[in-house]
Parts: structure tokens; sequence; C-alpha cells
């Protein structure tokens, strides 16, 4: 099994946008974002994310540790500390780790009644 | 906060279409695309936009800031200096910038009742 | 207006598909994939693609030029000398050119009522 | 014919789900994730994946060949040995192959009615 790590310390995605509506049963269909980081190294991932906004100064850091030789899938909804991350509203954000990631942005949309995905590497740094 | 430069200074998007005919409410569900620009240094960024087409010369530049530790989701629909972008017409961009930032792609198709959306990160030369 | 070479002269897209299947109205709305090619510098650009499959030797070389300072949006579904591009088939295509561009790849997929789009920038080699 | 190696001998793709529905007639719209893995050299490639998860060790390899000059898109769905990629569970994947190759990925999301569709193309290491 490899365990080297595999990625980069520093990640941005510059779109981002929650809608506000969803159509289907939740969670599995409510409209998300999320940023899925893999950490294939053998040191558990201390990673900070930083919200960018249009109108105001950043937002964070969130902080969540990826273990070793894990995924997570964070979906930004489900972030709230330092508050949480605003419906409707244009955002980006920049992701920070102690050791390198990979990491991987997706949007389920489901304002209408099929749902409409996006995703893209993240901008490797 | 990170306040450091993150990206380049030249981006390169090959793709570009505005579908002329959108369903459901407006702007929101307007068929749109969209350079989402994230500027994470402390220097507000002169951006220039340059539309490239099919069968004539580019039009530009297209000229507007990104300020310091801001967000700027640009819709290419809402351009009109020196001239608006055409609908329903193929066009690339290229998207330069005084000091490093971050761009990345978004559709939003409205054309048939669900929307469709794709992204993904422009060409960092 | 930028006049400088932007991109790299080989380009790769390992995922390709055309499907036989479309709905609405032809030609904007039939299932397609499409290479998007921005060529910015003064020089015209002489490109050849190569198809690769999953159960034969490549085809190719498909010949064309993208002039200087323009986009070209090519459809697969438009090769065809030496051979067409069967439909319904895995391939992927590698995109050279002699002097730098970017390319970026999209399929409209309108197998049922609702189209799907993908995008993503081709891996520069 | 080129028959260069193009691409990189280790791919991330952070990013991964198999939905547990699917609509429509199978195997072409069953709810699938795929890498389109693209070996222009003339040396047969040996890939090798492992699957990496939210809360247990990483499973693989998974073992497989992409012949010379050829492509093969192939179906996480399909992957059984050593054992079933899980539906309806987070993952993420690392693609290792002996000679340089291109990876790209892609998911047919058919939960709903119409079916929505996303790529990027792989990490490259």
């Amino acid at each position: 099994m490899s365990t080297k790590a595999i990625g980069k310390t520093v990640w941005a995605i510059a779109e981002g946008f929650i809608p506000k509506e969803s159509t289907g049963p939740g969670p599995e269909m409510t409209s998300h974002e999320t940023a899925c980081i893999l950490n294939t190294s053998d040191q558990d991932a201390k990673v900070e994310i930083w919200i960018f906004f249009e109108d105001r100064e950043p937002s964070g850091p969130y902080r969540l540790t990826v273990p070793a030789r894990r995924t997570r899938h964070i979906r930004f909804n489900n972030l709230d500390n330092p508050e949480p991350v605003p419906k409707g509203e244009n955002y980006a954000s920049v992701i920070t780790s102690n050791v390198p990631v990979v990491v991987q942005h997706t949007r389920l949309d489901s304002r209408q009644s099929e749902n409409a995905l996006i995703t893209t590497m993240a901008y490797a740094v």
C-alpha cells in the first residue's frame, strides 16, 4: 500500500456557492458544496479552511483533521465554527494542510427537480 | 488569515458559450458563464479580460478590480465595455492580473427545464 | 491586445464518448464532444488530432488550422478524414500543435430529455 | 502516429462516490464512476489502483493492464479483486502505472430520471 504523501499543502477553489433551495430527500440530495480531501500519508493532516467573500473580510480558520491514509469529503454546508458558510452567496476558499493532500471540489445542485453536478481538481499552489 | 498572494497572473479559458435561451427565474437561473476570481493578496487586483472569437479579432480589454482578500464571480453576460459578449456564439478568454489570482470557470445552462452546470479550473500560464 | 502565445504544444484527453442518441433540436442539442482550442499567438496553428481506442490501433492524424488570435471549438462528431469518430464507443485523444495553444474538453450529452454537460481542461504535457 | 509516452506514473482522484440508485437502461445508464486511462506509449502499462476510505484502511491493489497505444475506461463499479468498491460510500483513489499515462475521472449519476455527469483530469503527481 502506498503510504507516501501525495499532493500539495495549499489549495484554492475560486468557485463557491451553496444554493438555498433543494429538491429530493436529504442529506444525500440536499444542495451542497464539498471539498474532497485525500491524505495518503502516514501522518494525520491538520487542515485549515479560509472562506473569502465578495464584500467582507475572510472567515476562518475552520479546523479539521484528515487521518493518515484516509479521505474526508467535507461539506461546506456543515462548517459552523467560527460561523456557518452563508447560503445563496458567492464565496471562494483556501485550504491548507501541514502534510501534502489532494483536494477536489464538487457541488450537487438540486434547486431544480433533476440534480446537477460539477467537479474539478482544486488549484494546487 | 492567509494574506499571501496565491495563483498566477495569466489564465486562459478555451471554452466559452452563453446560451441564448434560459428557463426559470432570473438572474439566478439565467444561462450564464462565469469567471470566478480569487484574490488572496493584500493588494487590489487590476484584471483585464480579452475575448477571442472564431471569425474576427479579439475584443477587449474588459477592465475590473478584485479587491484585496476578496473574490468576484464575473458573469461574462454582464461585460459590456468595449462591447457585450455575444450570446449563442463560441468564444474563449484570456484573463490577466497585476497580482497573482486564481480563476475558475463555470457555466449554468438552463436552455432546457432542468439546469446543467459545468466547472473547471482555468489554465494557469 | 495580447498576441503572445499561451499554452502548450501537446495535450491529451483521456475521456471520449459520443452518445448515439440525442434529444432536442440539432445541431445545438445534438450529443457531441468538443475540443475547444485557443490560439492567442500571431501565427496560424497547424493542429493534429490522434484518436486512441480500446481495441485497435490509433486513427489519424486529423488535420486542421486554428488561425492566429482565434478560437475553434472542434466537434469530434464532425471529424471525418481519415475516418469518422465512432459513436457509442470509448476513445481518447492527443492534440498537437506547432505553436502553443490551450485545449479544453466539453461534452453535451442529450441522451435523456434534459441535457448534461461536462468540461475540463485537457492535460497539458 | 505518436508513440511517445505522455503523462505521469502517479495520479490521484480525491472524489469518489458510486450512487446506489440508477434510472434508465443498464449498463449505459447505470450510475458509475470511471477512470479513463490513456497509454500512448509502445509498452503495455501495468496499472495499480488503491481505494481510500473515510473510516478504514485502504483497499488494493486492483491490478489491470492498459495495452500499448490503447485507452481503457475503467468503471470502479466493476473492480472486484481484492473486494468490490462499496456503493453509497465516499472514497478516493490513487492510480499508479509503470509507464506514463493520462487519467481522467468521470461520474454518471442517474439517481434521478435525468442523468448528471461530471469530469475532471485527475491530479498528476
